[in-house]
């Protein structure tokens, strides 16, 4: 979901974008109009996070699964280094897996929090399992998936924390010097799917990776190349650009955490009342931005989607991994939405009983 | 470029893609209103360019650089296996580099075409050096920086030949089955950058990749999960589906060629004519879609560009590591524009010699 302005906004400009005589969807990435928006952008994120001047931002063409590999093979500089992995669902699941592809040695598990029935929780600090030699810990804040969210920053003792924040930046104030390296994919709060945010500390790169690493999977390369090397989806840093002042006129991420947390805050104080609806997720685990919760049965889901989907209320299904039903309240909804919805679960119920 | 009614049909759609009351940079890759669209666009572009059905046809996000990578990776099954790579100007070099990284066997230059001055040729066939165990031959039928293009098709009897056909896809007819691989970056014919169109033969995925390669960058992975392992560029995959029903309203790829063909035709028989204006390409040589050429000092290309500039002749500053001029001519320009710059190119000279 994006804000209507930014729509209309873009929507304006696209036979004649800032005064250019052609649209965003044709302006070269080498032309200096181009460049200025790049520069602007990676201001406006530097500003709006706090990032200090120790860590590089890039904005990278491509989805932020490629991460997943690029992280590992960046990262692991010594042979005998490894990355712990600590497990909250299905994504932490899929980089894990990536990591351990690189080869036998490179990956281990540092803490999960699964059950027979799938992720409800955070990994315990008291169950971590440390092997030697751990390069750097890797963890995923938000797991959409899953609904369940990190409350607090993993405590790693110096070892740089990598975190993929796809479905959280932007949405909460954030310690930049908490992390080694953040990347998020563009499409749930920044602008829409096929750019990649990454924010790495400098001095993680002056290793040189492990194994010899294509050019373009280096993230040296595009800290070189100030995100230039490849042809950057030029539309998409337009999109996460005006996306940027948005974030900054709503308030900062300040603003925007207080607004998310009353919207979370409504909707799972409504559920936990409820008998009909249910969210299995513990109370100090649950996502912001994802909001899982479950029906007596698969039949009254599968009619409360149809019926949701008749009043316009988009968007509803849980994944197809874990099913049920999934709110997802990233920065572009508000309150109003939460609101209909709640309004709509109340009635559903009511209709039932009827 | 892209034509003017394209662009007017994405601002029309912006708020409401498809009656899906939301716009298509909102639209989940996982709705099936969007997987018909990938199903459409993978038809238009199987029937435009008569693709049979042993190709795999993908669409991925990122940009065509990364292909430079994934080709080698993904080809070279066995440990003695090596790549032949035709180089005839500066992106052929550049993939040439990236699969060398791989390891220090892994390919060879089979010919080369340049001059201390810079590419003006194709590389001759008697030149061609084969080396033993040659898993493909890599190609660049359009050399964008150097305006060099092959006339012909390079024979390798039988060798897969792979084809970075980025800045000439759907601008000529091509006989699919010429070519093992096939693929391009979206920005100049299909749509804007942040889409790879590849055109794979299924046979060229049955032996497993030498390495272990990350799962996002092998082929298999895209070809089984068809184009949707990771997000795809969703925006970029709707605009290159207009452009799919553009070229066949405009009478198909040899439709296009024809007038790409007019179009180049006309602008290289005025340099040639010209005693001020120079194109240095061999004529069986010459790309249709980048046309090259210089004046007779620096000092006037930099006046010409800038009073082109001040006539909204956009674009036409040479690549930096070349310079002089460079007049691309892509499918969206129109014969009135090849015309504007002929004025233009003529007004120029006159005005200097008054």
């Amino acid at each position: 979901m994006l804000p209507d302005p930014i729509l209309q906004e873009i929507q304006q400009e696209l036979l004649n974008w800032h005064e250019q005589g052609m649209s965003i969807l044709e302006i070269g990435a080498r032309t200096s109009a181009y460049k200025q928006l790049m520069i602007q952008l990676e201001a406006d994120v530097r500003e709006v996070l706090t990032i200090p001047d120790d860590y590089a931002v890039l904005f990278l063409g491509g989805p932020a699964r490629l991460q997943f590999a690029m992280i590992p093979e960046n990262l692991l500089s010594q042979n005998d280094q490894k990355a712990g992995y600590l497990l909250s669902g299905i994504w932490s699941e899929m980089a894990f897996a990536e990591a351990c592809k690189l080869n036998a040695q490179s990956a281990y598990c540092l803490a999960k929090s699964d059950t027979p029935n799938g992720y409800f929780a955070t990994p315990t600090k008291a169950d971590w399992q440390w092997q030697p030699n751990t390069a750097y810990v890797y963890y995923t804040p938000n797991e959409t998936i899953n609904g369940v969210r990190y409350h607090e920053v993993p405590q790693t003792g110096g070892i740089p924390l990598v975190a993929d924040m796809t479905s959280c930046l932007f949405s909460e104030p954030i310690n930049i010097q908490d992390y080694g390296v953040i990347f998020a994919g563009a499409q749930k709060n920044i602008a829409a799917a096929g750019l990649t945010l990454v924010i790495i500390r400098h001095d993680l790169l002056q290793q040189k990776p492990k194994h010899t690493i294509p050019t373009i999977l280096d993230y040296r390369t595009h800290v070189e190349h100030k995100s230039l090397y490849a042809t950057p989806p030029t539309f998409m840093c337009d999109l996460a650009a005006k996306m940027l002042r948005w974030i900054k006129a709503q308030g900062g991420v300040d603003a925007l955490y207080q607004r998310n947390r009353a919207k979370a805050e409504k909707l799972y104080a409504y559920i936990d009342a409820s008998s009909f609806y249910q969210c299995r997720v513990e109370k100090n685990a649950r996502s912001l931005m994802n909001i899982c919760f479950s029906l007596p049965s698969p039949e009254l889901e599968e009619q409360f989607l149809q019926q949701a989907q008749a009043q316009h209320l988009l968007a509803l299904r849980g994944h197809r991994l874990v099913g049920g039903i999934r709110a997802s309240l990233y920065n572009a909804m508000p309150m109003a939405g939460v609101e209909a919805l709640l309004a709509f679960m109340q009635q559903f119920v009511k209709e039932l009983a009827e």
